[in-house]
């Protein structure tokens, strides 16, 4: 490119644009719809400013692969493979591409994979696709490897996914500043100073190891009280419900009055790639204000009840009682009310949840290494008992979702 | 309300509701559905972080309101008439609750007027006005007489509209967050300070003059910087003529493929209030989506524009050639496109501009009032020479907008 | 007071005096004098914008405990008994009005205090004694219990010095805002609005629990990043080498070239009230750079290594080796120093140190409490895995400080 | 360097030390000093958090030089002479060096001058002038021409001192950070981002030229809010009171109890470097403590009045009425006080002001010109409806300060 381009972002003040691929997939339709998609899907029920869209996060993952990156360089660290420099930023921005409007339950009801569609869409004929074959023929595929995990050298893939990768620390931050709560923000131009190449891995100078037991709290704390936040699993719940009826009357051969292409696809988990990207959130959002028009009372009742926000009230179990919740269940029916849409046993740590484990079998989760000043890499729990305690806390909550004005106030 | 309610707020850090009422406004639909109308339209084309809606904004503005009475109530002031609190308070939460997707471009080429839809909101057979009425039957009325500036006593208008009003302070202050620019940034808490009710006005006294200032400076570079951003103006023009093109087509009786209702009646502008709050930009998002279909070629394009950021360019004029423009209009002609959808020449101050301008004619612009240790009043301009500047600005720019990918680069 | 005072702070944006007894102590010359104090003594030499005074710092401890009180009074809260308010807040107010310069060092090496200095001027013949016995001749006594933590009703005490008071609240904050690290950031806000006064204690209402941990936490960093920071440390252990020169030299009669009152007094630990308000950091300054001058070449060569900053070299200890610190020694006399005075031991948690340990014998450190929905009290480590697991450690670091310029790197 | 050493500052977040000569320099006993010296005089006494040092202010200046430095070489330009980097990061760093205790006071008092000390400093027998040696015998001659804006090529000045400099944009960011107010906050990385080399200037892009335009509002107000402050110019009056009378009892041969070297020396402004750099604000606050105990009433008292912050009252005149000054002259005469000591007439613009006024005799005031897009230079304020504004104003404001103790509460 003849001149940089830049975004102006409030996490991190500009990002740079410094490559004409990186503008152009910026451009493509395919990246552009992700501005109709949430980061944080229907967490904006409960924190009002959480209406940031995965276009801006995925920017932000890329400028910090890219600052990462342009330290490396200026440093002329030796154990950074220079030629991976383009591959690793188109990565980065792509990582989220193949994201769908309110991801975790259109996935859980439907059985789709954002993982799958953001590979399809890279190696699909889309611009996106267009653009990357340009660089070279290969090249999409590579992409497609470093998001799959399987890219050799190791080392691009542990920058874009890892227990300390640029996604993480640009949700966070993100997070934090658009909810507005405090937990998320910790330094990343200290983390960042503190980035090595070592031998294949992304480790971390042992002098930073403070900043990095900071960013652990507060992805901890980011957990607890944001992304497993009550009020968004009741509006979650309500939102797969809504899913799961519209799924069971389509199997049925319900006459909906409203059912717009490709829905009737993605009941049957049987989309293309065009089909796929056709989907939004405001095309949910659409397609819920009119079936809250719908003869189903059940479809209409639980889509005027997301449109509007009447969620469901929960209540805390310290234990699981399954006699009384099937007495629950009786009462709710009693009622005039289906407990298979309005009554739900929701655990918070069913969720793909990341608090930093070491040793935990999931090879996504590679450990954060310490490099000290002997040159030798250790563990970061095995330095730090910040770490050591969160590591070893395996917090669950249970609660039991309803809707108050059919049930009144629940004691459990 | 037994205990208050408190909302996460990026800007305000909390929101506290105190009263029921309120609260009960917040829920209903006609004020949830603010969540789904961004409060700065198309800008976040420009600035990637504006994606925050409306109802933020009016929960803001609610929240400053909040804190000027509780000063006002804390000190005793004599001036303010207590009795009027709660209306106050109404006024501010609600006085965005007419605006409708994109409300600019829509209200310029369909003749609909969010003030109008605001006030039949709050007096029609609506959540909201069934909450209004419930604390008194002329309740919807008096927040209506608020509104449209009509209220008695005059204290309370001038504290939710006025050169200095709740509703200004807070959309500078959250439009600079979400977008990451430091303009809008001033010391809220010191103008809070400072502001006195004084004989049926909202005054400022003379030592928070330089606060004021800073204030009017913020306001004066964020139009300037972001809200006559050249690039948001050209998503605006494509919306617009979008609009413009369905409606000629419908008067056409072209036979729209996509044509859900109520599109059919904001062509006429001929809306119930039902109708009108399903409005909404999930419903407009979607309406481009499946016209990107459409067999009209200049609705097509144009709706892919807009949903693929596929914008116009354009040139400063320094003057208008109205010949020049006119052989553009041939050579676009030539080209193939129809210069009525693809060219465009724009004023920024065309649009409703208010910095400020001491003695404008426009009553709803009442001057800024200093109170000085004299207890007389002084318009803030005799007193601030750099008020006394800007007041005086009347910048205006040309720009030409026309599709690069038709044109070239055009030199004027 | 006819109009309530304002003082701007970085901290707190405004700090607000309603009160004249407040006002007046403020500009008492005891108070004044903490101007000349530095909050966190020899930081600066570590993080250069760590200049902030003691003065500033009890501006905020005043401005959260009035926070608090307001916050009680407004909501009318039984177990706050209103009559303590202006109590509470000169305590506030007052807490450290004995500090000296350097008071940690001062204190190890002549066995001052400044609790004890705290209290004699508050009750002594000062000008802070005298606006406080205007208000009542008994009310320096109580100011002086409360400080002293015997004073009944015991809330008061635990407002001003407990696990989670406005002291610490306030340095946390003020010493991350000025050393410029993002550690000792947490939403005091929010700690504040669930703060609650029962049963003669101060504690927090179980929804705000992971706020707590979240302050608990900075804490937790702040002590390890900032105030135990080696080069901190070092510049500490040449200062009191620097007081226990002086103070054997003098033990042995040798002659000052520069002895200014009242130094002497200070040596044999017997200063008056007025001869200690007269002891400030600008004092002693002064001092040093005159004995950069004296005769004793240990005396001369330390100080000047003070005020040029050529501070010790540190090595980390992973256990302590005492023949090879014996040996050291021996090294050290032969290289021609002293190791009397230029090698130390030291152990970080030597030091006052809080982290927060339930059931810790000390009387000071009341626990932190919950109060849950159903009114009872829970000490938070048995809700919070979070604070049980920083609770729990106990970590210290041995160094062991020496000159570079004399000893070379040393490696152990 | 082997290795970048990094400094913590809350206005840059972190300072990059990348030579050896930058460290070094940090580390002369001259630089230490400025530790020792407060940025902002007297201001303390207005903004409580203004205990900020000229060190940090040094390093400041130096870290915004090496990020457009570094700029300019990552992209090449032309127009930079690389060999110039190092003289002007020495430049930067060391541009204040020479700045004494309460600079223009003393100056002003005794007729010493910071800049002429400043370039004593670096040709001097000083270890800043060693350090400066060692890279080669004419670099202290070199540094010392930059920062009397005689090298050439120019353009190394332009960097070092200008209407837009590295200097007033440390101090403004600094001292905005340290005060609390808002006001001197503008953008600096864009400002960074679009400032060029340009044929011997340095020069902005026209793209950011409301960036500026928010610098130069920034600077109008925090001169209004902060620099120019009464309370503070009254301390600053107290101050040049305290020096006179001093001065006048030498001359008169008056015996001081306290009268340390070098203080004789400055009172006949007769000083050797050495001397000079004893000079620093505690130095001259125990002078003042000591001197609060001359027998001198008028040296004693004033003395005590700083020391306590007894300060000065103020009254501000619309025109000056030198019959009635006259009279209060006498008036206070009568009252016991001499008004020579105890009344002032105080006009803000007298101070050295630099609010931006192109055209401007004074040639240190370069204009700031805007590189458009034909490449072609123009003054900002042609472009800058706004910047025409503030040049345009020249504002003063007479204030008649005095005690009230003496002469109560005075009418004008």
């Amino acid at each position: 490119m003849k001149e940089e381009k830049v975004f102006k972002d409030p996490v991190h003040k500009y990002i740079y644009v410094q490559d004409a691929v990186i503008w152009e997939l910026i451009n493509t339709r395919e990246f552009q719809r992700l501005r109709r998609i949430r980061q944080l899907g229907t967490s904006f029920f409960t924190f009002h400013g959480a209406e940031h869209s995965r276009f801006s996060h995925s920017l932000g993952v890329y400028e910090i692969t890219r600052k990462i990156i342009s330290q490396f360089e200026r440093n002329h660290y030796p154990d950074w493979p220079k030629e991976e420099r383009l591959l690793a930023l188109c990565a980065a921005l792509l990582h989220d591409v193949g994201h769908g409007p309110f991801s975790h339950s259109v996935e859980e009801v439907f059985g789709t994979s954002h993982e799958i569609w953001t590979c399809a869409i890279i190696l699909g004929d889309t611009e996106v696709g267009e653009v990357l074959r340009r660089l070279s023929p290969d090249f999409p595929e590579k992409v497609a490897q470093v998001i799959e995990k399987k890219y050799s050298p190791q080392i691009v893939v542990s920058l874009v996914s890892s227990q300390l990768d640029a996604d993480r620390m640009d949700y966070l931050l993100r997070d934090a500043y658009f909810t507005g709560v405090n937990y998320g923000t910790f330094d990343l131009e200290r983390i960042l100073r503190v980035t090595r190449p070592h031998q294949g891995h992304i480790v971390i100078k042992e002098s930073g190891m403070h900043a990095v037991e900071d960013y652990l709290m507060s992805r901890y704390q980011m957990y607890w009280q944001v992304y497993f936040h009550p009020v968004t699993r009741s509006s979650e719940i309500i939102l797969r419900k809504i899913l799961l009826r519209a799924k069971r009357l389509y199997e049925q051969e319900y006459k909906f009055q409203f059912l717009i292409h490709p829905l009737a696809r993605l009941f049957v988990n049987d989309l293309t790639v065009e089909d796929y990207v056709q989907l939004d959130e405001s095309f949910m959002q659409l397609v819920f204000t009119q079936w809250s028009m719908e003869e189903d009372v059940i479809l209409s009742d639980l889509c005027r009840r997301f449109l509007n926000r009447k969620l469901f009230k929960y209540v805390t179990l310290e234990q699981i009682d399954e006699e009384r919740i099937e007495q629950l269940r009786c009462e709710m029916r009693a009622a005039g009310a289906d407990p298979d849409y309005y009554l739900e046993l929701d655990f918070a740590s069913d969720l793909p949840y990341d608090v930093y484990r070491p040793g935990d079998a999931d090879e996504k989760k590679l450990p954060i290494l310490l490099l000290n000043e002997k040159d030798e890499l250790v563990e970061i729990s095995l330095r730090s008992e910040i770490v050591r305690s969160i590591s070893g806390i395996h917090l669950g909550r249970h609660h039991l979702y309803y809707p108050g004005d059919v049930m009144g106030e629940l004691k459990l």
